[in-house]
């Protein structure tokens, strides 16, 4: 009788049948017989790939999807090395079968996951993490930091960052600009610094942080700190679970401090415009009164995820005679103790607003145009977000960056589906707390397909607001409510409403939300390049806000436009952190010269 | 017959062993059997405590030290629950077996360590990491940040932490003033605010790493990256090996303003004196040009292990025409190319503005007055440290905490047959370095017991230099070298040194090393304060600049003192962290009214 070697007799079923599967896979692909590999994929079944395929972010359906997928990237692709990541058991349950996976490609070192139904792949991610000859410069490779030995033409590291902060941008060109220093530019400025990517970050605010700073004082960050971290750099382990909103922006001062970016505050973009034939920007800054003209060969808008603030235009607002602006312009609520306020919208920045003045003396009224998403603060930890990004979810061993990147292989396309028993369980849980809300009128949704707050925010980027407090007060009618109406017009002293009600108003704060992030193209590049990328932001999934034709992944964001050399970067804490790492990857590739052939480039079906 | 249990049958040897020892030390224990307990610890052994069983740093030795700290500590200290740290398997090698740790005592709960030869203890660590009910707010219970519900008196986290700023140190007192905002100061203070110990660190530099930023400009840490976090942050995966010193000092200010420390910089320390009856502290500092008076219960002293600088005394020093300093007053080598330089001294400051100056264009001679221990930068690492400050200790899991507590558990008395291996394969690998310095004229040593540079460090905090390139240019003549000489007198325009040679100088630069730290007692206090603490610094190991006796801990470091509420912090990277958690635990509880009975108190046997 043959012996059975140790450490194969030791593989559990899992690891034995998703080693089978990678076999196959990777011997279809070294054949170049896609037909072969796309039958190693269900019928259902989706292949999420982050750069590492396609040099775009992508999912593709089916084994037809595979196929086309490898019929266009599989030669220059040249993948191989696939194998079950050494430091991770695969599992299985319920008929799934999990691991993590490593591999390579021609140009890069990937990882990824895949779920096994049977022997056929359910789901299949494959990210690249870094480009072969440019690793970063960490752990065994960081710098050495001193030189050792005499050199009469030494220079320190402060005479370099010195030199570097006064040469860049006026006697040499940065390679990438980005416009927004806010964290998803931040984020994304350490990343292409440590991949020696020269970048310039242009913000109009003069520190880092300030775009914080400068909001109503009560505000703090609405997800949990698990979820912010940025890269490099983890919040201590006496981080507030919410970050006050002064304490996130002397973070990010620090952050980028210690990570040595080339931050631009005080910085205006004027304009911008391409040179397709030369492949350069031709960005127009103001720089603390100066006029600086930086030629990059990309652009980075990281402007804010969601984009423009949307002023509706509205009948009187030139004869109203108190204060009126935007919610993104809002001072916060000292100047208004015992004055009228009147809060437009019913999103998180009407409640946080109208929740603040309550708390100031104000006399406020929340004027609810159509439904919201309502979730409780620690239902949303406890529920939907605590298996991923919380203390519990850390004591088991998700990390942030295995969180990030389980959330990465779900798919899209059924995301919603895996979304929906959560917030079933949440309204279940909080039933009595939305009976009262809706007993004060309150109009309650839970999106289109009953699926909650984060398709909402992947789909529309709006529509909800984290309860940490101001539902109380609408429920009690401390904040006073008309729901279910428009605002018709504004008199010299009052808002109108389509009730026929007119609320006296000293204040009228529109948290009336934003518009597409191409509208940024349109004001500092053009119109027609605006209209070229079309809208940003969504998936396509038919809901409200986020017209079809599905597409699979967010629009433009963190990959190649139909404008070359202009990228979108943005989202909250945790995709600023998880995608400028792919964004960073494209930038530096370009950068490097190594060929970045884009499969399935974004196409336009929306113009916002 | 009887079945064995699973979890017992697949316990280690070790683990058995351990287990027995332990359960007959706790059963000694809890039957105040000092007797027996002492009889577990072998003829030679070390009892080493930090703080959980003496309130003092303190370490016995054989059965009789053992008897005496007990029949001191017991009673009160109720120490019980000793076992095995279930993260850690025990192991056995070379007939030692070595076990982490859990337990706890009355106040608080500890780690330790234990090192057994047969079933007797060789070695044994006991530390407290907490007092109980005064546990850090960190992990599951760290601060939420946002307060949800609706609050009219709501305050925010920048108001408070304004009005901290604004009334601490004016209107209300701080518990503790730490004298001194370098690397030591500000681990303590991030330390006292975890605990909620109100505290001012004063710091005569305007914004913390100034001490740093003001040193010559191609200064950087001597000690690499893994053994020099700060408690709570670690430096990021990118971080340089060795921080050039404007990077550190960025580090440094970004950290107290993320730890949310109230750093006074600018800000002088005038005088000091202590009211023994009401137990508080008149601390005179002067602020931004305003006087102030401080009242805090306990003062520590932070101004930098190194203590007061030394200057020699020397005929013709008021005649000389040139520049002159001390070595800590350096202003770098710019203004001296071309210039005549003669240093003065041969340890690590004198090596390194030699280098500096001839790099600059300098004419450089160093005075080594006797003899230096010399260790090239590369083979400390490899050889000395790596084991445990290295990407390789990382990788084998030896973190940093980790690599603490290992170095924490080697009794000081011993430590020195440890260390002279190393340094005997050091000079083994680099001795045709060290012929070609000898040839050069350079007087080397190895410590008196051959025990080479950390035991230098921990008994004199002087005597060596950590070779980054400068003993090329002596080896070689490019920094002119005299030694064994002395300094007779100064001229106008040189220095006459007792071979009869003159050298022409426009610059003497004194690195005559610095005295010992109750030297700023004496200047901030009063000579009788400084005399009732005694000498800083040194394990009495009766070697060069240590006399003797024996004192078996650092002289008056992190713990009491003979003067009542006066503490000395400092020492490089490793020990401020690790140190500093014991000497913020030892104040906590003072601050918390919990007893603090002190075995073994320092007692005085040198002045200075």
């Amino acid at each position: 009788m043959a012996s059975i070697p140790e450490s194969v007799s030791l593989r559990s079923d899992a690891a034995v049948r998703v080693d089978a599967w990678l076999g196959r896979f990777e011997a279809a692909l070294a054949s170049r017989d896609v037909e072969a590999a796309a039958a190693l994929f269900a019928p259902q079944s989706f292949w999420r790939d982050l750069i590492a395929f396609t040099w775009n972010i992508k999912t593709v359906e089916g084994p037809q999807g595979v196929a086309d997928l490898l019929r266009n990237t599989l030669p220059h692709t040249a993948p191989r090395g696939f194998m079950i990541d050494p430091a991770e058991p695969p599992s299985e349950a319920n008929g799934i079968t999990e691991a993590w996976i490593l591999f390579e490609t021609a140009v890069g070192r990937g990882r990824g996951h895949v779920r096994l139904m049977g022997d056929a792949a359910w789901t299949f991610l494959t990210t690249m993490y870094e480009l072969k000859g440019h690793e970063e410069p960490q752990g065994r490779n960081r710098p050495k930091g001193v030189e050792h030995g005499a050199d009469p033409n030494r220079t320190t590291w402060s005479e370099r960052r010195q030199r570097e902060a006064e040469e860049l941008g006026i006697t040499t060109q940065p390679y990438v600009v980005i416009i927004g220093g806010g964290q998803g530019g931040i984020a994304l400025g350490a990343r292409l610094r440590q991949l020696g990517v020269p970048t310039i970050i242009v913000e109009r605010n003069e520190r880092p942080g300030d775009s914080w700073r400068k909001r109503y004082k009560s505000l703090c960050l609405h997800d949990p700190v698990w979820y912010d971290h940025l890269p490099y750099i983890d919040f201590p382990r006496n981080w507030p679970v919410f970050s006050p909103k002064d304490k996130i922006a002397d973070w990010l001062e620090m952050y980028a401090k210690v990570m040595e970016l080339n931050f631009w505050g005080s910085t205006t973009c004027k304009r911008a415009s391409y040179d397709e034939a030369a492949g350069t920007w031709t960005v127009v800054v103001e720089r603390a009164g100066r006029e600086i003209t930086l030629r990059p060969r990309q652009l980075v808008l990281a402007t804010g995820m969601s984009g423009k603030p949307t002023m509706p235009r509205i009948e009187g607002m030139d004869v109203f005679r108190g204060d009126q602006h935007h919610s993104s312009a809002h001072p916060g609520p000292d100047a208004y103790c015992g004055k009228k306020a009147v809060v437009i919208g019913s999103n998180n920045s009407a409640h946080d607003i109208c929740a603040a003045l309550w708390e100031t003396g104000a006399d406020v009224t929340m004027v609810q145009r159509s439904a919201t998403h309502i979730v409780k603060s620690d239902s949303l930890m406890e529920i939907a977000l605590g298996d991923l990004y919380s203390e519990r979810a850390v004591a088991s061993g998700i990390t942030t960056a295995k969180a990030d990147m389980i959330f990465a292989s779900l798919p899209y396309r059924i995301l919603h589906e895996l979304q929906i028993p959560v917030y079933n369980a949440i309204r279940k849980q909080d039933a009595e707390f939305y009976a009262r809300l809706e007993k004060a009128g309150f109009m309650l949704d839970y999106g289109d397909d009953e699926s909650g707050l984060f398709m909402k925010y992947l789909r529309r980027g709006s529509g909800y607001y984290i309860d940490v407090g101001a539902s109380e007060l609408v429920a009690d009618g401390r904040i006073k409510l008309q729901s279910g109406v428009t605002v018709v017009r504004l008199t010299e002293h009052a808002v109108v409403l389509s009730n026929g009600v007119e609320l006296p108003a000293d204040l009228v704060v529109y948290a009336t939300g934003y518009g597409s992030m191409n509208g940024w193209a349109a004001d500092l590049i053009a119109q027609e390049v605006a209209d070229k990328v079309g809208k940003v932001w969504g998936l396509g999934s038919g809901t409200t806000k986020d017209p079809g034709p599905w597409e699979g992944e967010e629009r433009n964001m963190w990959k190649p436009t139909q404008q070359p050399a202009l990228w979108f970067h943005g989202g909250n804490l945790h995709q600023s952190r998880h995608y400028s790492l792919y964004l960073a990857l494209q930038l530096k590739a370009r950068h490097a010269g190594i060929p970045t052939p884009v499969y399935g480039l974004q196409e336009v079906h929306h113009l916002s």
